[in-house]
């Protein structure tokens, strides 16, 4: 047999549309409207090509460090992957036997099942964290979206916290959209007491850097070990160390962004509401809502994108009610409530 | 228990030093003299920053139709990876069952142990091609290096198709090293009739791109099919990308710099033959070479470090005895000669 069974059985992790038309409006895959930081520009503008010659720096040490400053911790307690995806990866690798599980909420981030699949042991999805984890075979893994995805929800840190203390494995907080929430659950990684909890950032969203795949996380040093250990030599490529260092410098930048987010989320929801909507109040860069009878996700997902505003749609139970909206600009907000307007008098087929 | 089990015991892989000093003269990591392809450089100078804030193209369509074109084969039969290291971590997912064993020339690249070590399989290491490889557990994926590191030595692509012919499971040909060479073994992976074989190539060593990451391999549908399972959603960087794609395009500026190491190794080995070292003939950008008695090579290893003149030492049975040194400019190549000639007058402690 040339290809392992469970790869053979395998449908693949099928990420949102990636059209390549510039006139669409794109709110599917939670991308932020506003671009880098021009330091980002910079730092590629003044990048020596031919320094490309040599590898790059194995452990990522400059931008650990400005991590480590961000994150009042040390270096020791950060890792850098090729995109938060690869730390997924490979702490399904570290931190789940072949006989475990790996467990998240459900909904969440559809690609854990994937991910469980790849490493091909059982994916446990779990409501609400109070719901209990004795299932067989026990979940050594357990991965906390939070905000979570798609639902824009927030849990207090102080559950999370709670929660982490009676498991017995990793509890990896996928905290991509933290910047866009109240508050977040980095101090529980930093923690000195902490033993089992991973905080996990990308550039992806509130940095505007998807296309740079890179990301990080911060957790206790053992964990943190035992990823180098597990990790591609070289994971990270010199023009990415360069370009996210040059972001995580001009953090205020970045905020800058975040908060025109927020605040045409704000708007955004009232503006759905106002059109008999229900919203799931969101502490992240996109919301979760339901279209009023006798409209369904579907039939607006599909009205949208015939006029070149691309959603996210989850069909199944737990998630087909609704679509998942990107907070994009507020001009290209106002085109999709401007489509939606016209779709009310019109209907989709 | 937070870590698996194999993970804990795992020593990591320890790649060549990286003295980021620049008065020091690096021939250990077989890192190309010459700089990139100056299309690399307007690629860089002419990428849009702002687009990063948009994911990357999850499938690597216009490299993969670049590659295809460059290697006469559709793209559906190439995989593009963050470096070949991705790319073997991803086959030995794909490839390898839990009971089954990951295979590969003694000496080679000694990434291979780890990554079997990583993925929880046993290594199995066969000093030449025709040696038996009826063992337990089976081995389902063969990693054979050609040319082959550290040795140099090369293996003609009939007698490596016979092997695969009679071999049930993969078969990798790492041909990171196979521009520098007579010739290569592409076209065992283009075979209409191919079902086992892969080409494994890299970005990294002829086409002076160490720093970037990319990598990538040619095979049957179905296996190439298997790694766009099995891989992160978005693995290769839009700067990578972009950068690949124009170094691939200008293959005219990589067969000079090709040229120029291979005319330097004729020279070096000649010059090190005179000095009465043993040159295993080299179709790599690199020499395997045992110094004269009473010269050791741990010897002069840490006499050419001391002048700040780094070369690669295994220690162990089949490598201790010799050095790798890779291909640098004739200048360093002299430097290390000269470092060589006063040695033999005042000895290296």
């Amino acid at each position: 047999m040339r290809i392992v069974r469970h790869i053979r059985k395998l449908k693949g992790y099928v990420p949102g549309e990636q059209p390549r038309s510039a006139n669409v409006i794109k709110l599917n895959t939670n991308e932020n409207p506003y671009p880098p930081s021009p330091e980002c520009a910079k730092a590629i503008a003044r990048f020596d090509a031919t320094s490309l010659r040599r590898y790059p720096d194995p452990d990522c040490t400059a931008l650990r460090a400005e991590l480590a400053k961000m994150n009042h911790t040390s270096p020791e307690r950060i890792f850098v992957g090729n995109g938060s995806d690869e730390i997924l990866a490979l702490s399904a690798k570290c931190f789940v036997e072949d006989n475990e599980a790996i467990g998240s909420l459900d909904p969440s981030y559809s690609l854990y099942k994937t991910l469980a699949a790849i490493r091909n042991v059982k994916w446990v999805g779990v409501p609400a964290p109070a719901a209990p984890l004795k299932v067989t075979p026990p979940i050594s893994l357990f991965l906390w979206t939070n905000p979570n995805a798609p639902t824009g929800e927030f849990a207090e840190p102080a559950d999370i916290k709670k929660f982490a203390a009676k498991f017995k494995g990793v509890v990896i907080i996928d905290e991509a959209y933290a910047d866009f929430a109240k508050t977040n659950c980095m101090s529980l990684a930093t923690a000195a007491d902490n033993r089992n909890i991973i905080v996990m950032r990308t550039f992806s969203k509130s940095f505007s850097l998807a296309g740079l795949r890179v990301g990080y996380c911060v957790g206790p040093e053992d964990l943190i070990a035992a990823l180098f250990k597990a990790k591609d030599s070289y994971n990270v490529d010199a023009l990415a160390q360069a370009v996210a260092l040059a972001a995580a410098k001009d953090r205020r930048w970045m905020k800058a962004n975040v908060a025109k987010v927020k605040k045409t989320r704000k708007c955004f929801t009232r503006e759905l509401e106002k059109r008999g909507w229900d919203v799931i109040p969101s502490e992240s860069n996109f919301v979760f809502a339901r279209p009023p009878k006798p409209l369904t996700a579907k039939k607006v997902f599909k009205g949208l994108k015939a006029r070149k505003i691309f959603v996210r749609y989850f069909p199944g139970q737990l998630t087909g009610d609704r679509l998942r909206i990107t907070i994009g600009t507020d001009e290209e907000m106002q085109a999709l409530l401007a489509a939606l307007d016209r779709d009310s008098d019109v209907p989709i087929q």
